[in-house]
């Protein structure tokens, strides 16, 4: 942990991020100034009013919000890169439910979440949403460890009560409601970057019963709502069967109140989203994450991000581990624009790819911006920000800062992550 | 460079090889042997005859073939990570062939090949198929720092005499061919583990004249051939175009005697190879050398890998850099995996995904099998070897070396390889 005040400081050096999805901005031998863990604005040459501010000398270093991913499972993070020969449903049942279960022991927890949240403070990412299990010690656990990290994240004990092995299933509904509001109780009042989400954890695991005692939870004590939707072609069938009123997944999830609107949700994958689906998720200003590489390990396919952008459907990435391998959102971006680029050949040729400041945007300000202001250093953003020594990335002539990004898109890892900057606060250095 | 005596040395670990497509063969607490730089066998006990070799000990790490790079750009490593949201045709106007001419510079070649031959090394592949540029001094320093290096490497001299900038384009053919044989007779008898493969770059960068010259050369040294084919839907429709009596593009190298046959040959991409073209392969016994980050960047598409394995085709990996950004084949091996998964998702639903197993055949015994014995631990292969210390790859439960090698393909990078041997001797500790 860093012992530079967190209030107010300077950053100097090459400065880069999204303004809009079209329009990224970057500022050479720029400074960005944190006042009170908020961005006060970059700028070319430092304001009078900011001379008084300490400065860290970055020069010859890209500067870069912190990224954010959407969605991952916090105890899938033990087995990523296992059981990748198999599809959603075969996946669950023989890699992630067994090792889920293991997480009613608590110091089982502890060990492996204390693995994790190590990774994620050496990552790239400074947000998250994600899933624990639905043990709610080792929920709030999980909930302390990112506490201390200083990341922010949005945590959800799960929900589950049928069509899951009996080893994991909640026994009734009111007994996993009794658990949420448990779980809900002891987290109150007790993080500051931490915060509590509702996670049901998909249509076929959630009871009727479920759903509606989730929805009041929800309106008591006011939460968001992450959840899955149209992730794969079986699961769809799946609820259909298990929805026959429904004209759509979502509506399963609709009809409940559990599809943003009022409370702001989050559902990952989306890949099979039709018209009807897509304009339902437009008008709760429900969020799709993305998470390319999980669509392609589970044989998934390839979610119509160029058309959610142009219905202007809120958007941002999602690392999915385990089905995704790889947690920085930096590989997100990349796997992102490559998995659109095969759509873009073999679905839809009138969908054109993304591009890379297209897929920098949506794993900054466009999944930051379910966290409220973050994700960019427009004035008044939460100051998250990454500093990067790209200089091992070798080229041997000189390159733009928006050439660099692309660079650091496609070949950074930890190791050039010089420090790590979340609300102001330092947590990598 | 290591003090271990290059010839008899055993290995002692966790050995993981590939025996063929179906079959993974792992030992784990095995003895490998090398003699006189070859494997002499892996070992549940050490048979006595080697008892007196000298022994390193690597208990509890994972201890498997050098991997194989079948296809890549020597001169375009500079940019890697550039130009990505460019298609084939253009990406080279805009991106390769500037950054190619620069390597008329000698001084300019030195610093940046120097650079890419400290990454090689640093990587988990020992053995390579690059082409240099049409220049011969930067192709001959090119092959000399590669020799240092004590990498295994098939490297060419390009050649281009017409549809490329004036500025990188040979002046005629018998000129270009004069070159070639400069290039190989200075590079005749100079290397140990460097040799030249003659490098038409594609169809559409050579005349008929020039590949007639080729078609001379080859025959007179002997030599192997690699090229590009069918890559991208707008490059075969200009072929058809350049060569209107050929039924497909491998029949305009087929014609000359440049697609293998009697001199072995590597093909790059082989995307939308149909039936006849596959056929043309197969019985020339040409090799596929697939690069799946490749096709996903420049929007080519997905190469038929189950057809081709099942037709009994020759095929191992290729980084292409930098139509693909990342040189490691642990990467192209988890690519080829995902993007085959979305060719069965959406493209052929009968033609199965590749398996881990057969992702890594091919990066390791596939392509190897292009240099002779190589690419596996069986008696009698040339000793190429990775020592790989996985465990900051945590996992809270105890995994088979199968399942440490799956997690090795998706998540190592250089940071986990401990010691890489090539023909018996220690290249990278």
């Amino acid at each position: 942990m860093s012992t530079i005040k967190p209030d107010n400081f300077v950053l100097f050096g090459d400065i880069c991020y999204s303004e809009s999805l079209k329009t990224l901005r970057c500022v050479e031998g720029g400074f960005l100034v944190c006042e009170n863990g908020r961005s006060a604005g970059v700028y070319g040459s430092l304001p009078e009013e900011y001379a008084s501010f300490p400065q860290i000398n970055h020069a010859g270093k890209l500067i870069l919000p912190g990224l954010v991913d959407l969605h991952m499972h916090a105890p899938q993070f033990a087995f990523r890169g296992l059981g990748m020969d198999f599809e959603l449903l075969d996946w669950l049942e023989s890699y992630a439910f067994p090792e889920e279960a293991k997480y009613s022991d608590t110091d089982y927890a502890r060990a492996a979440y204390t693995s994790l949240v190590r990774h994620m403070i050496n990552g790239p990412n400074t947000r998250f949403c994600l899933y624990a299990t639905v043990h709610v010690p080792a929920a709030l656990l999980l909930m302390d460890l990112l506490e201390e990290s200083g990341l922010v994240c949005m945590a959800g004990k799960v929900n589950m009560d049928r069509n899951c092995p009996d080893y994991l299933r909640e026994k009734s509904a009111p007994r996993s409601a009794e658990d949420t509001r448990l779980w809900l109780e002891r987290s109150a009042g007790r993080y500051k970057n931490v915060s509590p989400i509702l996670t049901p954890r998909f249509v076929p695991a959630c009871s009727d019963g479920l759903m509606k005692e989730l929805a009041l939870l929800q309106k008591e004590f006011r939460l968001p709502v992450q959840s899955h939707l149209s992730e794969s072609l079986a699961e769809i069938e799946w609820v259909k069967q298990l929805c026959p009123s429904c004209r759509s997944y979502a509506e399963a999830y609709e009809q409940y109140g559990l599809f943003g609107g009022e409370h702001p949700s989050v559902m990952a994958h989306c890949v099979w989203a039709g018209d009807d689906e897509i304009e339902l998720i437009y008008r709760n200003n429900t969020y799709v994450a993305h998470c390319p590489q999980s669509n392609m390990n589970l044989s998934s396919g390839i979610a119509p991000m160029r058309r959610f952008l142009n219905r202007g459907v809120k958007a941002g990435l999602g690392s999915d581990i385990a089905g995704g391998c790889h947690s920085s959102i930096f590989r997100a971006m990349s796997d992102a624009i490559q998995a659109s680029k095969l759509r873009f050949r073999y679905v839809k040729p009138h969908e054109a790819p993304l591009t890379v400041n297209e897929a920098f945007y949506l794993g900054t300000l466009g999944g930051g911006s379910f966290f409220g202001k973050a994700g960019s250093f427009e004035t008044g953003y939460e100051f998250d920000a990454l500093v990067i020594d790209d200089s091992t990335i070798a080229a041997p002539f000189p390159l733009s800062a928006e050439e660099r990004l692309a660079r650091v898109i496609y070949l950074s890892d930890d190791r050039h992550i010089l420090q790590k900057f979340v609300r102001g606060r330092c947590v990598k250095e």
